[in-house]
C-alpha cells in the first residue's frame, strides 16, 4: 500500500484486492450501528493483543512498542473520537495505528486476530459491564425493599388471586416476597456473568492462530476468569446472550408484575397508595390526570426485552456457520434491553422508597371481602374439632348467606354461623361471639401466621435479617468482580508500562 | 401564565397547575424517542384540527388565521427543527404557537384534542407513508423478477424437500413461486392500509368533545379515507398495527427463505450462483473470503421483525385504559422493522438482478442425484400400465441398487430396472431403453410438466403473462392510493390559502 | 407385493424397497400426532381426486369406480375409524384401497398425487373449517353486544387511561367499541380463509405431474375457490397459515383486553359488576372466593396463540425445501389456538350477556374522581371565551386544591374556581354556579358527546343501526361461504354417483 | 355432607355452599388437562402432609393413620387410575378419602393446605423429575460426542463463516465444541434444578397457615432441597419455570443448529456424511427420496420451544395476585417441551454414533476452495516477515488472480504469488514452493494449531481429557440428586410405617 494511502487508510476491504468493486452503501448499517455503541472493549482489546504480542516475540518489539504508545496517545486524546474518524468500529484501531504509523508498524497489531475474536471480545466485555449494573440495580432495589419492609409490617391490606381478595396480608411481607424474587434474579445475573466473561480472544475465526499466541495472558491482561477452551465454540456458539437476555426477562417480568400491583393500589377504586409527582404526567386535555407513568414504561419494557430474547434465538437458528451476521440483530436488542432495566431499576428503587402509603384504607379493606374467611374455618377446627372441609364448606355457606342478605363481616353473628352449619350438617356449631370475632379480625390473621415464611411481623423480621445476609454477600460478590476487573486493568497497565521502559531503557542505555 | 413564561413555554405540564415538582428525567424516554422519528405527522394533524376549528366556527377566525399563517412560516423556516427547539414531540405545534403569538392565540389550538388522538393519527399517518413504500418495494422485486425469471425459463436445476434432491425444476420457475408469495404480500400490506387509512382525529382521549368538531372535515384533509366510528375504540385499541406487522413478517419471513435458497447456491458445494462483489464483505483474517453479507443481513431480519411482533402482542395486553405508556414500546419496534424491511425489499431487488447464473452445473446436478426418479416410475404406468404404487416401489429397489453399485443416474439400464422389477413382483418390466433415457433426462422432466402452474418454459409464459396484468393492477393501487393523499394535501392547502385570504380581505377591505 | 403383505399393507416406506431399514419409533410423532387431529380432508381428497383421475381416464375407469366405491362403503361403516385400523394418517385412503382391492386397483390411487399435495389440502380444509367457525364465533360475539350494548346506552361509568379515571363513558359504548374491534377481526379472518382456500391439489410435491391432471376439477369439487398457479408456491410457502394466526391473535388479544377489563369492574375495589356462579370457581382453603376463572383462561389465552405464532415464523425459517417435517410444530399451534378461541368466543358471549352490571355505583364512581373534568374547562371556553389552554390549566389547579383539601368534584364552588383562576392569570373567571354544577355531571358530560362515534346515546343509536347492516353483511358472507362448500360437497357427490351408475350401467347393459 | 353424598364427593365446589350454580362446562379444560399428565406429585404431597399433621398433632392421629393406610391401600391398587375415577386431579387425594373414610376423618387433609401450594408442589416435582431427564440425556450425549470425536481428530474438513469456506477443521474438534455448548446446558439445566427444588409445600396460597404447620419436616418428606423462604413468594411467582425454559430453549437450539451442520453435510452437494436408513423417511412420489427426517424434526423443535417461553412469559404478564388461571397455558407448553427435548436428545445420541463419515470427500473440499488462505498470508510473516496486514492483502489478491484464472489452490505457484505481490507492493516477496506448499495444505494447518482450544489432534486430546472430567463431575452430580430423592422417598416411607406401626401398637396394646 502506498504511503499516501495509508494516510487514508480505512479498513482491507478495497477494491482491487480481493474485490472489483466497494461495498454497496445501506447493506450493512446494523453492523455499524451495534459497533459504535461502545469502543472501548475493540480499545481494551487491541491493548492486550499487541501486550502479549510483543512479550510472546511475535511481533517485532519496537513496532509494538512504538503501537502501545500511539494507543496511549489516543486515550489521551480521546480515543472513540478519534476511532470514529478513522471510519471506526471494530478495526478502528488498526485504522488509526496505519495511518499514523505506516503498515509497516501498525500492520503488524491484528496477527492472528479476525473480526470473529473482535466482536465475540466486545460482545462479552459489553455484557460483563452491563451485568455488572444490572447486578448493582437489583442489589440497590433489594436495600430499598428491605428498609420499606421494615416500616411496613404492620400495614394490613389484602392479598389477592384471581384479581379477589384472597387473604390479609402486610405490605412489608409483600415487599419481602418482592426481594426472593430479586435475591433469584440477582443469582441469573450471577450466573450469566459467570458464563460471559470468559475469553474468546485468540480463538480467531474458529482455529486460532498458527502463531503461538498466548491466550491466557491476553485474557488475563483483559480481566476474564477464564479462556474457553475450543476456539470453534468461543467464536461460532453465542447463546450465552441468552444467559443475559434471561436474567433480563426475569427482572424484567418481576418489575412489570409489580408495576402491575403498585398501579392497581393506585387507582382511584383501590386508592391505597400515592405517588410523588415527578413520577407523572398529566394531561393535554384531562388536567385532573396524575398517570403513573413510570409504572407504565416499567409494566410494558418485558414485552421489549421478550421480543429480543425472540429476536436472539431466531437469528442463531441456523447451522454453526451460517448466521455470521444475522446475529447483529441480537445485540441490537440485547444491549437496549440491558439499558432499558439498568434504568428502570434504578428509577424503581427511588419510586419505592417515596411511595405514600394509605395504611388505614388498606386495612379497612382487608376486613371487607372477607379475606378473613379461612381463619373463620380455622376456628371451627380449632375450638370445635371439625375436620377442615367440614369446617371450610359451613363457612362457605355463611358467607354465602352474609353477602345475599348484604351483611358486613365484621357484623356477622354465631347465630349466622349457626344457620350456616345447620344447613350443612343439621346442627349448630356453637362458637363463641369473641372467637368469632377474633377469628373475623384481619390484623389477627396475620399475626398469627408465624410459621415459617408466613406474614407475622415476627416472623417477617427473621427473614428481613436473612435476606440482609443475602444482600451483603450478593453486594460482596459485585465488589469482588469489579475488584477482579480492576486489577486487570492495573496489570495491562503495568505491562504496557514496562514494555515502554525497557523499550525506553533499551534504545538510552544511559 | 405570564407573557415572559410564554416565551419559555414548552407544555402544560408544569409545577404548580395539577402537580407542584416536575417530571423526573428518564422517566419517559422512549416516549418522546417515538415522538421525534417523524415530526410532520403532528404538523399535519395541527394544520388540518386549526382549518376545521375556524371554518367551524369553534375557536375566533382570527386567531384560527394567524395560528395557520404561523404554521406557514414555521413551514418555510423548517418546521422539524423549530418544532426540536420548543422542546419538540407531540405538542410542538402549540407550544411554537404559545411562545410566538402568546396563550392568548395559540392557546386554542388545541380545542377538542388529546395527546390521544396526536399519538393516533400520527401512528396511522407514519404507517400508511411506509406501507406505500412496503407496497412499491414488494412492486419493484415483483417487476425485477418477472424479467429475470423469463430470462431462466430453460435454466433447469435441482428442486428440494428435506433439503434433498426432489425433482426438477427450473430458475425461472422458483422465481414465479418467489412472485406468487410477494402478490400475497402485497395483498396483506394493501388490506393493513385500508386498515390503517381510518381517522382517529377528533375522538380526543376517548369520548371525543363536547364542542362540534366535524371529524370527517380533519380526516379528509389529511388523506384519511373513512373516520372511525366510535371515539373509544379509535384510541384504545390499537390492534391494527398487527396489519402492518403481519405483512412486514411475511415479507421478511419469505425474503428470509429465498437468502436462504440464495445463499446455498452460493456455497461452494452447491456452486450455482456467483455474487456481484459489491455485496459482499470480506475477511480480516481469511482473505479469501466473499461473504454475502446482503444475504445474511436479510436471512436475519425475520427475527427482529418477529420479535417486534411479540413486543407488540405483549405490551397490549392488560385492561383497554392500561396500556398507555407501553404502547410506545410497540412504535419503536414497529417503523424499525419497515425501515428494514424496505431497504432489504430495495436491496433484494437489485441483487436478484445482478446474481450470475451458473445454468450449467445447475442442469448437471439436476441429473446426478435422481431428482428424475419420479418420471420413472411414470414411465412404468404410461408405458406398462402399472399402478402408480407398483411402479414407485420398483423405482425404489432400482434407486436403491444403482446406489449400492455406484451407477450415476443416468447410467442405468433396462436390466437394472427388470432386477428390481423382479425382485418387486417376480417379473420384469420391459422398459424400452429410448423411453428410460428419456424418464431420465431432467430437462424432459420439465418440459412435460405442462399442467396449470407446472414447471414447463410454455406454461411459465402463460403464468408470468397473468403475473404481469396482476403487477400492472397493483401498481395502479399504489398509485391510487398517492393520488389520493395529494389531492388530499392540495385541499388542505386550499382551505388554508382560502382561509387566509379571505381573513385578508376582511382586515383589508379594499 | 405379494397378496398376503397387501393384506397388511400400512405403506410404501418398507424395508427392502428404497430402504433396508424400518423407520425407528418415535422419531416421528408430532407428524402422526398432527395428521390424526382430522382424517377428513384426506378422505374429500381421496374421493376427489379418484374422480377426477376416473373423469379424466387417467386410471382404467374400472379401478376408478371401485375404488370410489370402497370408499363409499367405508363412509358408511366409519371412515375414521377405518382408517386408523390401518395404520392411519394421510395415506390411509391408500392403505385401506391396498388391503381391500389389492394393489393392482388400490395401487392407483396416487398418481399425480405426493405427501406434499396431502398434507397441503388437508392444511387447508381444516384452516377453512375452524376460520368459519371463528367467524360465527365473532359475528354471534357482535350480536350479543348489540343486545347488551343498547341496553347500557345510559349506565354511565368510568373511562381510563394510565388505570387512571379518565373521562365518562357508558358501557353500551364501550361494548360497541368491542363491536368495531370485532368487525375488523372478522375482515382478518375472511381475508385469511380467501387466501386459505386456494387449492393446492394437483402440485404434487412441487411441480405437479406430467400425467394430464385437471386441478381445477380436483379443486372445484373440494370446494376451493380458486387454484394455486404455482406448483411449487402451492406446496413450499406455507406462510398463508400466518393469516389465520393474526386474526386468532387479534381475536385473543381483543379477548385479553374485555377479559381484564371485566376482571377489574369485578374486583372488590370496582365492583362495578357481578358475575353468575357458573362461570366461576371457588378455593378449597378461602371458601369466600368466587374467582372469575373463565376470564382467566380467556384473558391468559393470548399468551398461547403469541407462543404459536412465534412457533409457525421460527419454523419457516430455513431454505425453501428444508422445513418439511419442521412444519409440523406449526400445525399442533395452529389447530388448538383455533380451538381454544372458538371456545372461547362462545363462552364470552354467554358471558357477556348474563354479566349483572350495577349501574348506580358505576355512575357514582365516575363523578368521584374527577372524570368530568375536561368538561369545567370546556365550559371556561364556551361560557367565558377563554383559549382551551388556559381553562386547562385553570382547571389543573382547581382539581389540586380541591384534592388538597379534601373536597368532592361535586361540592366545588364558583369560589374555588375563581381562586385557581387568579393564581393563574391574576383575575377569577366567574363561572356560574349553575354552569359549574353542569360542567361536574358526568351525565351530562356523555349526553353532550353527539359528534361522530361520541358516547351520546342518540349516537349510539345511530351507530348501533350501522353495526347491525354490517353484521347482516357479514352474517351473510358467512351463509354464502357454507353454501359454496354444500355446493361443492353435492357436486362431488353427484360426480361419484354419476361415475357409478354409468359403471353400473356399462356392466348391466339390459 | 350426606353419608350419601360423601360416596360421591367430587369436590368442594358444590352448588349449595358458596354457590348456587354447578360450573359451566368446557370453561377450565387446560386446568384439568394439565393436571391429568402427571398425578404423582399430588399423591406424594398428600403423603407427605399427612405424615406432617399426624406427627406434629395437627389432626386426630387415628384419623391421619387411617387416611395413610388407606392411600397405602390405593397405591397397591394403582393411584392414578383411582384417583381419576374419584374426579381426578389436584384434590382426587382428598375425593377419594372421603369417598371412602367419610368426611369425619378424610375431611382433615386439607388442613393448612391449598390449591395453590398443590399445582405449585406438583410444578416443581415435575420440573426436577423432567430436569434429572434432561441432565442425564445431556451427558449421554456429551459421552457420545467424546467417542466419536476422539474417532475423528484427523478428519479434516472445512469449517464455515457466513456459509463460506473458512478455515480448516476436524469433524472431531467442532464435536468438542458442541460438547463446550453442552457442559453450559448441563448448567443451565443444573441451575434450574437448584432454583425448582426448593418446597412451596405449606405456603397454603399466600399466606401459610395459622396452624403450626412444619414447613422443613414436609419438604424434607418431598425430596425438596430447601424451603421457600416467603408463602407469598413461594405461590405466586412462578418464574422459575423460567429457568427450565431457558435450559430447554438453549439445548433445542444446540440441538437444531447441529441438525442443521448435519443436514447441510448430508445434502447431495456437500455428501460428507450418510446417515442409517432408520432414521430416514422417503416419498410416495419421489421413490429416490432417503430423507433426514430425524435431523429435521430436531431443527424445528427450538420454534417450539420458544414459542413455549413467549407463552410462559407472555401469561405471567399482569399484577402478582392476577393470573392464576392463565398460569396453566404454561404448563402445558413447559411439559411438552420438556418431553419433546428429552426424546430428541436420546434420538440424536444414536444418530451421532451411527453417521457415516466420508473423510476423504470432506478433506478434498477442505483443500478446494481457499479455506487454507489464511496460512499463506503466515507464511509471508513467518518467513518473510511481512506485517499481517501486508501478507493478508497480498494473498488475498492472489486469490483473485487465481479464481480469475481458474487456478485451483493446489496448484498455485511462488510466481503466482509475487505477481500478486508485485501487485501490491511493488516487489516480489519470494516464498519457497516447498514452503508455499506446505501453507496450501489443509492437514498442515490443522496440525500447526497446537494453541490452547485448537483444532491440532494433540490439543484436541488434552482437551478431550478435560471434558472426561468434567463429564465425570456432572455425571455425579445427577447421581447425587437423584440419590437425594431415594433417600427422601426412603423417610417418607419410613415414616408412614412407624405412625401406621405406632398406632398399631396403640390400638391393640397387648
Amino acid at each position: 500500500m502506498r504511503k499516501q494511502e495509508q494516510a487514508r487508510y480505512s479498513g482491507y476491504r478495497m477494491p482491487g484486492i480481493r474485490m472489483n468493486e466497494p461495498m454497496l452503501e445501506d447493506v450493512d448499517s446494523v453492523y455499524h450501528e451495534v459497533q459504535l455503541v461502545d469502543l472501548s472493549p475493540y480499545h481494551l482489546f487491541d491493548k492486550a493483543h499487541l501486550v502479549m504480542l510483543t512479550e510472546e516475540g511475535l511481533i517485532p518489539r519496537e513496532h509494538g512498542v512504538a503501537m502501545l504508545e500511539a494507543l496511549g496517545e489516543m486515550e489521551a486524546e480521546g480515543f472513540e473520537e478519534l476511532r470514529r474518524q478513522v471510519g471506526g468500529t471494530s478495526h478502528s484501531g488498526e485504522q488509526y495505528l496505519i495511518r499514523r504509523l505506516g503498515e509497516e508498524v501498525g500492520g503488524h497489531i491484528h496477527l492472528g486476530r479476525s473480526s470473529g475474536d473482535l466482536e465475540a471480545v466486545r460482545r462479552r466485555v459489553q455484557q460483563r459491564d452491563w451485568l455488572i449494573a444490572l447486578m448493582k440495580g437489583i442489589n440497590n432495589l433489594r436495600s430499598a425493599l428491605l428498609v420499606t419492609a421494615t416500616e411496613h409490617l404492620h400495614t394490613v391490606m389484602p392479598g389477592y388471586t384471581h384479581s379477589q381478595h384472597a387473604q390479609p396480608v402486610t405490605l412489608g411481607f409483600q415487599y419481602l416476597a418482592w426481594v426472593c424474587a430479586l435475591t433469584r434474579d440477582f443469582e441469573r445475573a450471577a450466573a450469566a456473568y459467570g458464563r460471559v466473561n470468559v475469553s474468546p480472544a485468540g480463538a480467531a475465526i474458529m482455529t486460532g492462530s498458527n502463531f503461538a499466541l498466548n491466550r491466557h495472558r491476553t485474557a488475563e491482561l483483559m480481566g476474564f476468569d477464564g479462556v474457553l477452551s475450543n476456539t470453534f465454540d468461543a467464536i461460532l456458539n453465542e447463546e450465552v446472550a441468552l444467559d443475559s437476555l434471561l436474567a433480563l426477562t426475569t427482572v424484567q417480568l418481576n418489575l412489570s408484575k409489580w408495576a402491575a400491583d403498585l398501579n392497581f393500589w393506585y387507582t382511584s377504586e383501590a386508592g391505597f397508595i400515592d405517588i410523588p409527582d415527578r413520577y407523572c404526567g398529566t394531561s393535554s386535555i384531562m388536567m385532573q390526570k396524575k398517570n403513573p407513568d413510570l409504572l407504565e414504561f416499567i409494566r410494558g419494557a418485558v414485552g421489549e426485552t421478550l421480543g429480543g430474547f425472540v429476536t436472539s434465538v431466531t437469528v442463531q437458528k441456523s447451522a454453526s456457520g451460517d448466521s455470521t451476521m444475522d446475529i447483529f440483530y441480537m445485540d441490537r436488542v440485547l444491549f437496549r434491553s440491558f439499558a432499558t432495566a439498568v434504568n428502570h431499576l434504578e428509577n424503581f428503587t427511588g419510586f419505592i422508597s417515596a411511595v405514600q402509603v394509605k395504611a388505614e384504607r388498606m386495612e379497612v379493606f382487608a376486613g371487607r371481602h372477607w379475606a378473613q374467611g379461612t381463619d373463620v374455618a380455622g376456628a371451627l377446627v380449632s375450638d370445635k374439632g371439625l375436620p377442615w372441609r367440614t369446617a371450610h364448606q359451613i363457612v362457605g355457606i355463611l358467607v354465602r348467606l352474609a353477602i345475599e342478605r348484604g351483611i358486613d363481616p365484621r357484623d356477622v353473628t354465631p347465630e349466622l354461623l349457626d344457620e350456616a352449619a345447620r344447613e350443612y350438617m343439621d346442627e349448630p356449631v356453637g362458637l363463641s361471639a369473641e372467637t368469632l370475632r377474633k377469628a373475623l379480625d384481619p390484623v389477627e390473621f396475620v399475626r398469627a401466621r408465624t410459621l415459617f415464611g408466613g406474614p407475622a411481623p415476627e416472623e417477617s423480621e427473621r427473614r428481613i435479617a436473612d435476606y440482609q445476609d443475602e444482600l451483603v454477600r450478593d453486594k460482596e460478590t459485585v465488589s469482588r468482580l469489579q475488584a477482579n476487573l480492576a486489577r486487570a486493568s492495573d496489570k495491562l497497565q503495568a505491562a504496557i508500562d514496562s514494555l515502554l521502559e525497557r523499550s525506553a531503557g533499551a534504545t538510552h542505555p544511559n
